[in-house]
C-alpha cells in the first residue's frame, strides 16, 4: 500500500499497439523484483480488476506514449500511486524518460531519490435536463467539438453562470495548464506552466465570435451550453465519451484528484522542454 | 441564351429550408415576367434537368444564404450565367441584397446597370492510384479534414511538385480570395480582395507544424497527400465529397471556371463589408 | 481618513487635456459637498502634496480615460483609497460610468451600496550590477521596449531563476489579468477576468523566437534580461521610465499593493463589457 | 557592360562590421581575376562614385548578412546586375552560400550554369500637401510606425482610393513576398513564396481594430495616412527615412524595378528553407 515516499508496490502498463512495449515491461518488472518490491504487469485496458490494483499500488509505470499516461491519470484519480511514464511515443510532453534511461531513472525513483509532481485535472460532467449522461476526468482538456461532417458548432460559454461568450466554432477546448502543450496550443492558446492552477478556454477555428483564449481561475465553475447545428461530441483527453444535443450542458471545474508525476529530472524541466521543442530553429 | 449584358431568361433558386424563401420567389418571378423575360423556378436540388436550364440562363437569382449562393455557383461553373443573392441567411457576405431592396437591385440589373464581378474557383480531384475518385469546383474552399472522432491528420502539401510542408492537425484549408472570410478567416488565414486570384493555405489547430497559412500564385498545382491517421474527409464547400486514405493524393489548382456575380453595389463594397464586419466596436 | 465602507474624504483628479474634465469636476465637488463629505480636487499632476492628500482619501474620482484611472491608481497604491473613474477618454475598459450616468453612480457609493474590487498590480525593478536605476508599480503592465528606431531587442526571461525563454522582437510585455485587455491584447496575449491573480508574458512581433503567450502563477518572480542591440526601453502603464542598456535586468512580481476599485455595476460586468467589445458584428 | 548571361564585371561589396567579410572579399576578387573577369571591390557606403559602378556590373557579391542583401537590392534597382550573398550573419534568408561554399557558388555562377530569380520591390512615396518628402524602394518592406516612447499611431489604409481599415496599432508593414518571411512574419503575416508578385499588409500589435493581414493584388495602390498621435515614422527595409506628421500620406506600389539573384540552387530552395526554419522541432 502506498506510504510516504517508500514504493512497495509497483505497477507496469505497457502499451499493446507498440512492438517495443511488452519486453521492456519484462525486464523493468525484472528489475523491480530484484530491488525487493511488489510487482504487477498489466496491457492498458479499462477493466475493474486494474483499477483494484492500482489502489493498492505506489508507483505506476508506463510504457507508451502521452497517451498512455492520460490513461493512467484518469486510473489513478483519486488514489496516492505516482507515475512515471517511459516514452515510446511521438512527442513525450508527459514522460519522465527515455526508453535508453529507464534504468537511471527507476533506481533514482526506488531509492527515494525523486520529487513528486502533482498536475491539476478537471472535472466533466453532461447535463440533460435533470439527467447526468456522462462523467470524468481529464488531465489534458475537455473538448466539445462539432460531430462527424458537421461545419461548425454554436455553443454559449458560462463562467460562475455569467455569460463569457458565445461561440461559432469548430469547438471549444477547455484544458488545464498540462493541456496547455498539447491540442490547446495547436488551436492558439498560450503556454501554462503545469504545476499551475487555472482552467483555459480555447476555441478551435471560431468564426465571427470572440477569437481569444481566455484564462480563468481553478476555482470558477465553466458550462458549455450546446446550440443549434448539432450533432456535437464531448471528448476527454482525446477519447469520444458523449454524443450531443442542443440543449445539453457540458460542466467543467477543476477536479478533487491531481496527477501525480514522480520526477528525477530537475525541477526547471519544463522550460527546457519548452525551449527545446517550441522555438525554432535560427 | 445569354448574350453579352442582356437578360433574356431568369432562373429563380429558392432554399426550401428557409420558409419566407418560396412566397419570395414567386414575387421575384412576377416582376421578372413583368418585364417580359422568361423565368423559371426551382428548389435548390441537384438534378440534370435543372442544370440544363442554367446554361441556357442569363441571371440566377437565389434565395438563401451564403449557402445557396456556393452551390449555384457550382451550377453555373462553365456557363455564362450570373449569379445574383437575395439573402435570407445568416451572415451574407456573397450575396448582394437583404430581402427589402431586391425590387431596386433587380429592376436595376434588368436595365443593365449594373456591374459583373468574376470570382476564381478552385478545381479539386482525388486520386487513389491511377484511379480518380472524385473531383469538383469550389468557390470558397477544398478542406481536406479528420473524419468523425479522429483526434488528427497527418498531411504533406506540395506545391508544383515542391515539398512545402507537412502538417499534423485537424484540417488544411486550400481558400480561394472568396474563401478567404469564410472557414479560412476562422482558422487564422489573412484577408484577400475576392476578385483578386491566389490560393490560399491555412492549417487548422496545426500541431508542432507549420503555423503559418501560405499564399500562392493561381497557377500553383498543390497536393495535399492523406498520410497516417486516416480516416480523412474532403470537403468542397463544406460539402463533404469523399473519403480518404491514406496514400490518396487530392489535387487542387485554379479551375478554368469562374463564378460571375451581377452587382449593383459600388465597387468598394468589400472593404465597406469588411470594416462592418470585422473590425472591433469601440 | 478611510475607514470600512464610510466614505468620508473624496478627491477628485480630472486630465487637463479634456476639456470637459475641469466643468465636471467642479460639479462632481458640489455633489460631493451637498452629501457632506470633504472634498479637493486637482489636475493630474505628480506633486507630493497630492500623494499626502491621496493617503487621507476615501474615494478618488477620475475624470478622463484610462490613463486618467491608471495614474491613480499609481498614486494610490499603498493607500486604502478606492477608485471611481468617470469616462471621457476613447474606450473606458476602467472606468465605472460615463459622464451622464455620474449623478447616481456617485450617490450610490456615497450610500455605500457598492462594492469593492480588487485588482493585482506588478512591482518592477531595474538593476545594473549592484544598483537599483528604477522601479515603481505598473496596473496594466510592464514592456521592455526597442527605443527609437531600433528594429529588435534581444532578451533573456527567467521564471523563479529558470531560463523560460529568449526573444528577438519588438518588445516583451509583462501584463497583469487588467492588463490582458490592454496592450497585450494587441500583441496578441489572452483575455483573464481582471480579479484574477496571474502574470502573463506576451511577445511583440517575436522574430523567430517563441512566439506564443505565457501564464505564470502570481508568486513567479520574472527577470527580463536585456541583450545586444540596444537600447531598450522600460515602460509602465504606457510612461517610459528608464533607458536600458545590455545585461541590466528588469525584476517583475506580482506588487503587495492592489488597485482598489469601487463598483456598482453588477459583477459580471467584465464579460458583458468583453462581449460588447470584442465579439465581432454579424 | 551587362549582357544576357555573360559576366564580365564583378562588384564585392564587404559589411564593414564583420571582421572576417574584407578578407574573404580579397580572396573572392582574386578568384573573380583568375577567371578573368573584371573586379572591384568597396564598403557598403552609399557614395555616388559606386552607384556609378554598379550601373555597370554584371554580378554584385555581397558579403555580410540579409542586411547587406537589402542595400544592394537598393542599389541595383533599376540596373540589370545580379545580387550573389555569401552569408556572415544570423539568419541568411537572402544570401545564396555559407562561406564555406563561395568558391563551388561562384564558379557555377562564371560558369553561367545559373539561373536568375526576379523579386519584386515596392516603391514608397511621402506627401505632405504638393509636396513629396521622401521616396524609396524596399526589397523586404515599408513600416509606418511608433515613433520613440509613443504608444501607438491612428493610420487610415486605402486601397486604390477606397478605405479599406483603420488601425490603432504599433505600426503597419506593407511588404513584398520577400518580406514576408522578415518583419512581417514576426507580427503575424501569411508566408508567400518570393517569385510571387503580392502586397501583403500586416499591422504590428493592433488594438481593438482590424487584425488580421491583407494580401493584395501587385497593382494595387495602397495609401498610408496618417493620423493623430504622431509622431510617427516611415522606414524602408529597416532603414528610417521621414518623420511623418498627422495628414502625411505615405503611398506604396509594386515598383517598376525588381531585385535580381544569381541562384545556383535548386528552384525549390525556398520551401526547404521553410521547412528547415520554420517548422518546430519534434
Amino acid at each position: 500500500m502506498a506510504s510516504s515516499g517508500a514504493i512497495n508496490t509497483v505497477g507496469i502498463i505497457h502499451n499493446p499497439h507498440i512492438e517495443a512495449a511488452a519486453p521492456l515491461a519484462v525486464k523493468i518488472a525484472q528489475a523491480v523484483r530484484h530491488r525487493g518490491a511488489e510487482v504487477w504487469m498489466a496491457q492498458e485496458v479499462d477493466n475493474p480488476e486494474i483499477a483494484h490494483l492500482v489502489a493498492q499500488t505506489d508507483l505506476l509505470v508506463t510504457i507508451g506514449g502521452d497517451g498512455s499516461i492520460l490513461r493512467a491519470a484518469h486510473s489513478t484519480a483519486g488514489c496516492t500511486a505516482m507515475i512515471l511514464g517511459v516514452n515510446l511515443g511521438r512527442i513525450g510532453f508527459l514522460t519522465e524518460t527515455e526508453p535508453d534511461g529507464w534504468e537511471q531513472t527507476l533506481s533514482r525513483v526506488l531509492d527515494g531519490d525523486y520529487w513528486v509532481e502533482e498536475r491539476m485535472m478537471l472535472q466533466a460532467e453532461v447535463r440533460r435536463g435533470a439527467e447526468t449522461l456522462a462523467q470524468g476526468n481529464a488531465l489534458n482538456d475537455v473538448v466539445v467539438g462539432k460531430g462527424a461532417h458537421a461545419r461548425a458548432v454554436h455553443l454559449q460559454v458560462r463562467a460562475d453562470g455569467d455569460l463569457l461568450a458565445a461561440y461559432v466554432a469548430d469547438g471549444l477546448i477547455v484544458a488545464t495548464p498540462t493541456g496547455s502543450t498539447a491540442y490547446a496550443l495547436a488551436a492558439g492558446g498560450p503556454i501554462m506552466p503545469p504545476q499551475q492552477r487555472n482552467i483555459l478556454l480555447v476555441p478551435v477555428a471560431p468564426h465571427l465570435s470572440l477569437n481569444r483564449p481566455v484564462v480563468l481561475a481553478d476555482g470558477v465553475q465553466v458550462q458549455v451550453i450546446v446550440g443549434r447545428r448539432t450533432p456535437a461530441t464531448l471528448i476527454l483527453d482525446g477519447d469520444v465519451v458523449a454524443e450531443l444535443a442542443a440543449g445539453d450542458v457540458v460542466c467543467v471545474g477543476a477536479s478533487s484528484c491531481t496527477a501525480r508525476f514522480a520526477r528525477v529530472r530537475e525541477r526547471d524541466y519544463f522550460y527546457r522542454t519548452l525551449m527545446a521543442r517550441l522555438a525554432p530553429k535560427e
